[in-house]
């Protein structure tokens, strides 16, 4: 086994999800949940993703190899450098955090954090939409800083890997960037298209308004501090796309049709490269 | 059986998928498919999905009951135009234009026409992909003229009720106004986001990014006529659009984020009322 014991800051549906595919993957021994709801502790234990439960940082953390913080993304610095002084020697700290320059830059002095983002969330909120798949064949981007050590990035690559997924390693600069076109910028998109519909048209909403909006459904708490924490890379990225889509409404108002088909081309070769 | 002899104009996946699921569904005795390709055809025969066809529209509405047109939206009113002076006596026309104001203005002479379009389109194309339950569970939207027959929309209703989909009647100018919003702006949005993005950063795309930009795969071919169809509307918008847009990049750059989860619950609370 590669953990003994693993510690879950969050139980919601990522941090529920660590834990069912910790134990389905048999990567760690033993899985302990800390949480500010002992109820809500307590589902997660009866559902089988805990092993036990605790509302104590402290106390979760004491005979912990590996702790996971899968709290909002403007909390995790607090937490971090809550519990960092009191890890048993050699315990990794990694988290699952949607922005990664703001978080690593404050935690670069703490040597045994190394920052990670799974690629796997879903507009579903909580424990109860835990899956132990969640990370199958999904990508991990684990951004290490300065005073990483190789062979503690290299630990937590081999926990994302184990859990089924392909690790990428990137700066944390390079990470924000990729993430707010890949991430951010359609979060915003969506949200605007489901913004502007009047909701007498939704009778009618197919499979193409589903999912081009699927992620407007997601909850607002959590991503105004994923927007906040990435806020340069996202502007820049709605600069971007705002311009994209002011070329295709120039096109259409000017009625140029052979402008529109290579137009919309050119997003249906990259849409083509990403597969379904 | 409703109808005895289906002709279907154009035997891509709307038309595979109407043959496969008008025999399925016991709805017409015999079904005939009319196209350019004769190999295509031949090969949709072989697939079940016709029990004849040809390449000669007048040959292929000899006995037809029931004639519906999936050719590009732009050559339906041609195509009906040829066809309508040598339909048999009481053979009912129908299509499945994704716009219908234009379509429709242009055929009101046509007493035996009825427009329809069924909200069941997908990113893949070709009879390869038809399937008989496409239309299971959809909103067909049907949308008579001033001189369409009520039995005739009837009749045109209850085919579309036969194959597992929910009729809603409009008029030509309601439907387009509406699909403008639903479907032809999530449709240039996904285009547009697609096209904003680095392929660089293509390598860690997750769910969110391949649901949001998933119709931009579309054949672009198929699309450009949709907008230059329902220009105005699709204009306007992209109005809408950008400006709800624009308020989030406003919030953003104000680091506004008691107005960015004012503004993300607005999506939100239109996209929970869509169900997944």
């Amino acid at each position: 086994m590669l953990f003994d014991t693993l510690a879950i800051f969050g139980v919601g549906l990522l941090g529920g999800s660590l834990g069912l595919a910790a134990k389905a993957k048999h990567v760690a021994r033993r899985v302990i949940g800390v949480g500010r709801s002992v109820s809500r502790l307590q589902e997660a234990k009866l559902a089988g993703i805990l092993d036990e439960c605790t509302t104590d940082p402290i106390v979760g953390i004491t005979r912990a190899d590996l702790v996971i913080v899968c709290t909002p993304v403007d909390d995790i610095v607090r937490q971090i450098r809550e519990i960092a002084p009191h890890c048993p020697h050699g315990c990794l700290i990694t988290d699952v955090g949607s922005t990664k320059r703001d978080i690593v830059e404050n935690l670069c002095g703490t040597a045994s954090f190394v920052g990670s983002h799974p690629m796997a969330g879903s507009e579903k909120k909580g424990a109860t939409y835990a899956r132990a798949d969640l990370f199958q064949n999904r990508v991990c981007i684990v951004t290490p800083h300065k005073n990483s050590e190789p062979a503690s990035v290299r630990r937590i690559a081999q926990f994302w890997e184990a859990l089924g997924s392909r690790v990428v390693e990137m700066s944390p600069e390079q990470h924000d960037r990729a993430v707010a076109y890949i991430s951010h910028l359609p979060h915003a998109v969506a949200a605007a298209l489901a913004g502007a519909v009047d909701p007498v048209h939704l009778a009618i909403a197919a499979n193409g308004f589903k999912d081009t909006t699927r992620i407007a459904a997601a909850e607002p708490a959590i991503w105004e501090p994923i927007f906040r924490t990435n806020r340069d890379e996202v502007l820049a990225a709605c600069d971007r796309f705002a311009e994209q889509f002011d070329t295709f409404r120039k096109l259409l108002a000017a009625d140029d049709g052979a402008g529109l088909i290579h137009w919309l081309n050119e997003g249906k070769r990259v849409r083509d490269a990403v597969g379904s």
